[in-house]
């Protein structure tokens, strides 16, 4: 059956106490979101505040292929009549071709938090609902605390729902909004309300009695059509349920079509883009898209494993765009490697020498720390500089960097950088706002003359990571940076116990890559580092 | 109903990718786990490795006041008599009262893995339950692969559990190994199993659908009375079924009886003492435990849960030892502030106009960029000089940190730092392993003779992020900086375009707020100013 996925990550994911997205990253996941192939994207709550206002102006920039974007709002407030009600106005104003909206069905909730009746509520949605409809949207109503309220008061809860569908609301999403339901009461209130309503029914669960995923499965398989959720689970408190866990679920062992299961094949790297841009590491135990998924460590696993991968696998990690790591042996991604440099024929261009160097290197890297699949820039380097071991454009002679600051007010940062090109030595010195401006502009500035076209290289994003926290200031960190030259981006990464040094690190690749690129465009190279890094 | 509670965190749990526990370790869990209330406690493999071998030598020196020491092994090789199987025999020189031992019950594996009829994995499986009764042992049976192998030969799986029944086993197990098992299935298959076997039934799942614990709990419904799982999860792969959520949900939402209403309190300080053992941060989202379980950020349910908590949480946070936890940021609204203040014991203290400049300094910080709400320890601190408008106790002078690397070698930081503290200006001169470890020596040595205290403060995570991406390498970064005393761990803030100034403001934030909270724990305030209001 097809079941239809609805994805809040920007709006219910960002209630997540370390979610902090800037409108640039909402747009960002947007796109990636759509390219995935869900249904409905939620992009924010316009009425709420002026960043997720900022976000609807600026979607309409986004090219949609498949989802709707849907904006997120309440019911009028109890005071407002519904066509001067702020946060419907703002509703509209998103100009989504899809709204959802959130109304009590608790009895406990309208009297105790809104202060209100019975029949007062009951206004509130069947107005509201009617009103949106009136202005040409598709209507999702999210009936808040469904199960909670069910649970109480069956009669209100189901009263709520007869007035959003009656006012013309497309979809009623039935929600475990404290997350607190056990997963046989969801199958038995969603089979009750399945008997009582047609139309497409949805589920929002979170997950803080561990059971957001098993729930929503479980109202589909009552009947729900509809499955709300986020990317990795992020949201309020203990998180949404976990579209990831959801849709892989829903299509590998339960027969339903979501996004498909070609698109599944990206499912992996687009759960490890929202982490990325989210500035946390996706949990390496997370089911389907983790690194540590299908990982297997045990003697006796390996060794089953190795004979056939199902013994100790639930499905094929390629599913999922994920993939199989036998943790004793090491030996995994390098073979991987190996692989997509075969498929592209550019393992012949190698020679069996620079094949091996180049697997050293990589196993070098990863052992100190660096992440590769993170860094597709780093990786295409690498590549690149195996197959022409000659070519460095420039060497680091030394640099300098000194910050001073004096009493408590700005500080100051000038750097000095000497570098070798094939036509001499070159010095420069620059002042900067921060250690990493300073030494970008001397890099740049001996460079300028040899190569003038990396002018248009410019940092986008930079992220640091601690690797070993046991060692408190003296941690190693991991830095990763992302480029732009307007035509494509991408990240560098280093690593270093001295963030100045991963720094310096991540910003010499960036630069070397570019010029790589432009002394040799080389499409076939490129598809490689598309494979690899984003687990195709 | 009273529902048995089997822990193998310390056998399961250490085949999770990033779990290694020493032997101290484990005998430290063992007495934690003990002390909840745990009914078994799978201390290893005897047979496999010699660290576990070794445990249960140690773990003879255990006071277990009720759980019983359970060793696990497997049903004898293929090629041994059982009394001359090496680990059949491991097994009993564990001298535990309980020993668990998997048997195959997937014809697959039987066939695949070991490559016998099934016949012989009959006779492997009885053969060995009954020695180890012969010997004295309470014998678990655990049927590895029993639901895929339901699945695909009901008649093979059904009769390996006869086996190990009718040769004397005391529980039969019921195993999702592979952890991809619909949690429908699950319930179907147990209540099948339950018609044809009497006795204790048992049940072990694995995370990989996301669906352990709903798992676990469908399994209990539908008649098992014993329950394995692990603190926080950890185990192979995705991880096993997490006990913490397992034995929360059957206490508080289900009517059993596990650990019992009084342990249940410390079911978050056990699961913190874990995570700390295996040098792992405790997932923040993690249900019932985690550090935003009950964290609430959305303005409208932070207004909601101030009028009733029952609004948006599921369980009071105290029957499992956690807290309520009101988040500061740009969804929220005065609110949070306030209940900020009251929980901190502080809102009366402060006058009107204190309150009032201390939300006007706040507000000027978010707008540049600080991100309060992941910052408590920031917070505290500026609440605490609202408190003490003249308590500075240091102050910078300046300092200087540079860095220097030659010919793409290691490269070298050293720093000089200025402070001026009540008893004068002191200076110190330091080589760190990067700009934030050289300023954090200097400024600890500068502080040192005046502070002493301030040794114990370390640093446990730093994370940067880039603010306005737009500006390549001149933006301004945010970076959030974790410390730690071993007793608490707080985050404190720094904004700036130098990434080093920024550290420096959140490495200062954080020894102020220790001689903040050392000051006031000591001595009333009163003496605090008199003491150290050297400033005003």
């Amino acid at each position: 059956m097809r079941i239809y996925t609805f994805d809040t990550t920007l709006r219910d994911g960002t209630q997540g106490e370390a979610i902090s997205f800037t409108v640039e990253d909402k747009l960002m996941i947007a796109q990636k979101l759509d390219e995935l192939g869900i249904d409905y994207i939620e992009g924010g709550w316009p009425g709420s505040n002026p960043r997720d206002k900022e976000f609807f102006v600026r979607a309409r920039e986004l090219r949609l292929h498949h989802a709707r974007l849907t904006a997120f709002g309440s019911t009028r407030f109890a005071r407002n009549r519904v066509d001067r009600d702020p946060n419907v106005r703002a509703l509209l104003e998103a100009g989504t071709p899809a709204v959802a909206i959130f109304g009590k069905t608790w009895d406990f909730h309208a009297r105790r938090a809104l202060g209100i009746t019975e029949e007062e509520n009951l206004k509130l949605i069947s107005e509201t609902v009617r009103y949106l409809k009136e202005h040409g949207r598709e209507v999702i109503f999210d009936a808040e605390h469904f199960f909670d309220g069910y649970k109480a008061n069956p009669g209100f809860a189901l009263r709520c729902l007869e007035a959003a569908k009656a006012a013309g609301a497309d979809v009623l999403v039935l929600c475990d909004t404290n997350g607190g339901t056990l997963t046989s009461q969801v199958a038995e209130i969603v089979a009750e309300v399945r008997r009582r309503f047609d139309g497409t029914l949805g589920i929002h669960c979170h997950n803080d009695a561990d059971l957001a995923v098993a729930n929503t499965l479980a109202a589909v398989e009552q009947g729900c059509t509809h499955v709300q959720g986020t990317i990795n689970g992020y949201g309020e408190r203990c998180g949404n349920a976990n579209l990831c866990s959801v849709i892989a679920n829903l299509e590998l062992k339960m027969g339903h079509t979501t996004i498909g299961r070609e698109k599944l094949t990206n499912l992996t790297s687009v759960a490890r883009f929202v982490a990325e841009l989210a500035n946390l590491p996706l949990r390496a135990d997370q089911p389907y898209v983790g690194r540590s998924a299908f990982a297997h460590k045990g003697g006796v696993h390996v060794s089953a494993v190795l004979k056939d991968a199902a013994t100790y696998e639930h499905v094929p990690p390629a599913l999922v765009g994920n993939r199989q790591r036998v943790l004793l042996s090491d030996l995994s991604g390098r073979g991987n490697i190996f692989y997509k440099l075969k498929q592209h024929g550019l393992a012949d261009r190698l020679s069996e020498e620079a094949r091996r160097e180049l697997l050293e290197r990589i196993k070098h890297l990863e052992y100190r720390g660096y992440e590769l699949e993170a860094a597709e820039g780093t990786f295409e380097l690498l590549v690149r500089e195996a197959l022409h071991p000659g070519l460095r454009f420039f060497e680091l002679v030394s640099f300098e960097v000194t910050t001073r600051m004096e009493d408590d007010k700005h500080s100051r940062t000038h750097a000095t950088v000497t570098v070798r090109t094939r036509d001499g030595v070159h010095s420069a010195t620059a002042q900067g706002h921060g250690p990493v401006n300073a030494l970008d502009l001397c890099l740049r500035q001996c460079l300028a003359s040899v190569y003038p076209s990396i002018a248009n290289v410019r940092l986008t994003d930079y992220k640091v990571r601690v690797l070993d926290s046991k060692k408190g200031t003296a941690a190693r960190v991991r830095v990763l940076i992302e480029w732009s030259d307007h035509r494509r981006s991408w990240t560098t990464v280093g690593v270093s116990d001295n963030i100045i040094e991963a720094s310096w690190r991540a910003l010499v690749d960036a630069i070397r890559l570019e010029l790589m690129r432009l002394s040799e465009q080389d499409e076939t190279i490129e598809k490689v580092v598309e494979d690899y890094c984003w687990g195709v």
